[in-house]
């Protein structure tokens, strides 16, 4: 499995290919001179376009402050090749250590917004802030993606889908059943 | 693959081993004498206790005005032994038909709403609305598990998730990381 990809841009309303099926994710962010990573599984799509995406970053995460006085991040696929990568940035904290350099991962100019991309990964998925209005209650920020790149391949990316309690479920097989939908629910 | 389960209660506040990981559900409702069932996507597991979900709803389904009325659902997880269901399920309007009789699917009572769940779903969380703020902007429902069942077997449940465009991925492999996790974090 590599950690090598060829990217290219993909229309930001066609985000919810990768992240509908419910993957972890590593959201990068950068304040104040510092930079962060943290692994992710509370989101949801939550509109084509503009390209909205909610998600829970508890603010007992070093990353909940940066990326809220930033109001920028971005959201960043891993595959299965990064599966050790993924519980490394997961079981520690960005007060005590600076991530990339701990896992190796590699820092890439983003092009819409300030904070690094990881280089590693699938796809990177640039998020501006549209929507504070529950993070004091919930812990839930409302991101537009304004720019998108995704590997040329492969088509499916192998992700990882947290269960809890340690344990991952890998992506699967790829079954198609667009013949019995209707044009309109496509 | 089976559609006939032997059920037992799920504490509420370990729902999210199974919505977390991202599946297809299907979404059952009730109000002013009918009932209705939608597949869904677009969902995030938001509190452990309460046990929070949010998820959107679009205003063109006609589930919308009856879970906005009623204040009640039940998010029921299928597995791929419905993937026809699902399929025929999110490419129907209940506006013209009764999905339980049209699909063959039994509408059971719940325990704690007055929504019926679907039997051959692999589990059943039974919702009331707790924050309905988001609705207008967003479509965006924000529910309290209140009760929740589950099968006995298997313990890893096939299941679909939507990456659009008429194709679906299918839960694949199980691999634990439980070792590499620090016990606060599991």
């Amino acid at each position: 499995m590599t950690r090598q990809f060829r990217k290219h841009r993909l229309p930001v309303e066609q985000v919810r290919r990768y992240l509908e099926p419910g993957p972890v994710v590593l959201v990068s962010s950068a304040w104040d001179g510092q930079r962060n990573i943290m692994t992710m599984g509370w989101h949801t799509v939550m509109e084509f376009s503009p390209s909205l995406v909610g998600c829970v970053i508890s603010a007992a995460n070093h990353s909940f402050e940066m990326v809220r006085q930033s109001r920028e991040c971005v959201i960043n696929l891993p595959t299965t090749a990064l599966t050790d990568e993924v519980v490394g940035i997961g079981n520690t904290s960005g007060a005590e250590i600076d991530k990339f350099d701990r896992f190796g991962l590699t820092a890439d100019q983003a092009a819409k917004v300030k904070v690094p991309l990881i280089r590693e990964c699938y796809a990177n998925f640039e998020c501006k802030l549209v929507d504070d209005s529950l993070v004091d209650k919930y812990n839930f920020f409302i991101w537009e993606v304004v720019s998108a790149r995704i590997a040329t391949s492969p088509k499916h990316p192998q992700t990882l889908h947290y269960t809890g309690d340690g344990v991952f479920m890998v992506s699967g097989k790829i079954i198609s059943r667009r013949r019995q939908f209707r044009a309109g629910m496509l």
